[in-house]
């Protein structure tokens, strides 16, 4: 059983941990199955380190879980983070189509 | 006629735009209708040149448009990059839920 470390819910941390295509890229590639930090890293151009640092950036999101399996470690992701994202966009972008819906009514009435 | 950047669609910028409690709230306020800059610093314990920064960061990344209305700044949301926003996080939402639903299923039936 491996011990794993609540990590709270931080709508900032979760979007902040979006806005970069190469950890898009990792939750992109983790959608298709766990993978090794190896995997991971193989098809970014940059430094270990540079992977390291973008794994911890998603993992203090919530949104990667990182376990040792042997000498490797396998990440996976964890999607809780993701749905908090999806329902804050999901809850505004209503909004937001609702009054565009509105708008264009008011200019077919009134052109 | 008031003349308007064309803002590419840049998910980088759109979710770091929205990784602010502030930014987010006042994405929230503009939901409900178009606000002046003062209507939008007004519910923030922040300064002025605060809330003005996190305008930038809202009108770069395409969300926010700020048109002149006599002396006042009125301030308006643009929902094509929130858009953006939401069918990137839809398209892995769904793969992720996918893998849980075979998880469990798997778990199911070897428990």
């Amino acid at each position: 059983m491996v011990k794993r470390a609540t990590v709270a819910l931080d709508l900032d941390a979760v979007f902040a941990a979006l806005a970069h295509p190469i950890r898009r890229a990792i939750l992109e590639q983790l959608s298709g199955g766990d993978a090794s930090v190896g995997e991971l890293a193989e098809p970014h151009k940059v430094s270990a380190p540079a992977i390291s640092k973008h794994l911890r950036v998603l993992e203090d999101a919530g949104l990667l879980k990182v376990e040792p399996e042997g000498r490797v470690r396998r990440c996976h992701i964890d999607a809780a983070p993701l749905s908090a994202a999806f329902g804050w966009l999901t809850r505004y972008r209503v909004l937001w189509e609702d009054r565009f819906e509105r708008l264009a009514k008011h200019l077919e009435k009134d052109p």
